[in-house]
């Protein structure tokens, strides 16, 4: 299957990037209050990793009817010093909320994603060291 | 320098994504008409790629006084067919658009970007074969 995106130049450092499912703003340009005026590239990098091990897991707890109340996923990474820079270490969180939370299950699913399904944790492992940790919280 | 996300959980296989500079919607569900309801993840992965380099090279031709009228970054991508599936070979294609482009300028503004800048084509190239052509069109 081959997957295609386009970025074009609006000005300075400023971009629309349409892809599968929309558009968005890329810049490193800032608003008069430093506030960034749309995303950063290389964090999309991380919220493809979080997204995409996070619908493995959302698909499988549905099928294994141990859905949550609630669900999150965070991923933090370092990104090394020196041009060309890139992300070294990652950690993925998972965070399951709810009443009774069948926990086994939940492991599971997480254990499924990060082993069989997630494309793009694979594609980290090739350049980071990538861990992972769950957390349930009794609500 | 360490970098944070956070996917949170709404339904089905939907998430509102925070990152540094705003929040989007992932997600793999359809509206009725079968168009996306949000961006894919996976994709992603594409975007920053697109989205670094061509920052690099918008910053670049700045300082180069090399300004097209014009610009934008294609990536196209191959998925492989089995789980967990990732691109493996990736082609990144520059096109500016201008009167009397400074075309050896503009060269090097890519060279640059790839071979020294951009740190997501250095990690994509320790998964993908990564491929890029530079394509100049006078109007």
């Amino acid at each position: 299957m081959n997957h295609k995106i386009e970025t074009k130049w609006t000005e300075e450092t400023t971009f629309i990037v349409s892809q599968s499912g929309g558009q968005f703003v890329l810049t490193t340009d800032l608003n008069e209050d430093e506030s960034p005026r749309g995303l950063r590239p290389k964090a999309l990098m991380l919220s493809a990793l979080g997204g995409c091990t996070a619908m493995d897991v959302a698909s499988l707890f549905k099928k294994m009817r141990a859905t949550p109340d609630g669900f999150k996923v965070d991923v933090s990474a370092h990104l090394t010093e020196e041009n060309p820079k890139y992300y070294d270490s990652v950690k993925i969180d998972y965070y399951f909320y709810g009443k009774n939370l069948k926990r086994d299950k939940l492991q599971k699913c997480v254990d499924l994603s990060l082993e069989k399904y997630c494309g793009v944790s694979g594609m980290f492992r090739q350049f980071a060291k990538v861990q992972s940790e769950v957390f349930f919280e009794e609500i």
